[in-house]
């Protein structure tokens, strides 16, 4: 893979260091939980320690958590480093894509949001970010037009396309990189479409990108 | 050093990969920013794109910021896993210390209180966090009682001691790694005592930890 170096790209979850996502980047899910479609991305952190690989066990959901939510999202894997780089040099500098769901404890969100405290608890903790195996961008036609969904139970919970992001993936890794620097084996989560919703223990989440992959992950409570 | 594998902890910097960061955790400096003092530790992320070393260049005031405040901290480097740790456990798991200066933009980060906001552009920004070396934790008699302070310019702005903390660093580790498991080279910073104020293009930050050490950085504008 040109431009890779030495990386082992198919094991990013193990040695990528940092973890940028992006809220409210679909409409239809901005209306359903009352925010306005914002004018720049809006952006915030989850930690490495957050990654849960397919097979390796349950989502936890958080001690005090009562409403926990799956937020579907496509992954973008950085390939080579961004730093203040234009949106047309962005897709040169991807390594793959990754399927991902940020659980969201919306309960802890909405306590954070009306204190104007951070965000860390609401999207931080441990197995909150659930990834599928990478995909190499050769195996990806066009990212901006994949259909990701999400069931619950065998129900259908969330069924979007990455055509309808508020921000395009070349616009929103450009804004982060005049902030953030993003390093080789960084994830960039893109948002979620409509339809997030509660999950409960015993619950079990399945989840698809296009025609690339499917995962599936149970829900138990952390003890 | 017992228990500490493989790890070099003196690069701690470069293959550490979550820092977690405590707000509110001087009383004085809660009362100077008008805040109550927490009943629990307010948790944040900074990641590790924004680590400066010593000696490697300025701190960048990020892009539109117009009030960009120091805030002196001691960094613990955790040395050993913390997942659902007792605080008795904690200070046997520590590999060491840093001298570190959680940099904020003090007029994003009122935006974000004000709007419901992540702290993300507030914290995370590249350069956001001037580190010192690493100190062994065998050269620290005691973390509890630690003199830090910030000079700008040669002039005081803070001047504490970790005494003064709200919750021990036993407390915040322990509390932390119910929510989030704190792995080998992970930095925790602790909170920053009164004086906080703005910097400005030009000004050179002198800061120091106990006998132990003193770091200098300079300030400019990001282009
Ligand atoms: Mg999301
Ligand atoms: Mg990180
Ligand atoms: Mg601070």
């Amino acid at each position: 893979m040109a431009g890779q170096g030495v990386h082992n790209f198919s094991r990013f979850v193990h040695w990528g260091r940092n973890i940028v996502a992006v809220g409210r980047n679909y409409r239809d899910h901005c209306a359903e939980l009352g925010n306005a479609v914002p004018t720049k991305p809006l952006l915030f952190m989850k930690p490495v320690s957050s990654y849960l690989e397919e097979g390796t066990g349950p989502i936890l959901i958080p001690r005090g958590c009562h409403n926990f939510h799956h937020e579907i999202e496509l992954g973008v894997v950085i390939g080579e480093t961004c730093r203040d780089v234009c949106e047309g040099e962005v897709l040169g500098r991807v390594a793959g894509y990754a399927l991902t769901l940020d659980m969201t404890a919306r309960d802890f969100q909405e306590e954070a949001k009306k204190k104007g405290n951070p965000w860390a608890l609401a999207k931080g903790f441990d197995t909150a970010l659930p990834v599928s195996k990478f995909i190499p961008k050769e195996e990806v036609k066009d990212p901006s037009s994949l259909r990701i969904w999400c069931k619950v139970n065998g129900e259908s919970r969330q069924d979007g396309t990455t055509s309808d992001m508020v921000f395009s993936i070349p616009h929103l890794i450009s804004h982060i990189s005049h902030t953030f620097t993003l390093h080789p084996g960084d994830l960039v989560l893109t948002g979620t479409p409509a339809g997030v919703g509660p999950v409960s223990p015993g619950d079990t989440l399945t989840a698809g990108l296009g025609d690339l992959l499917t995962m599936e992950f149970s829900v138990v409570q952390r003890e």
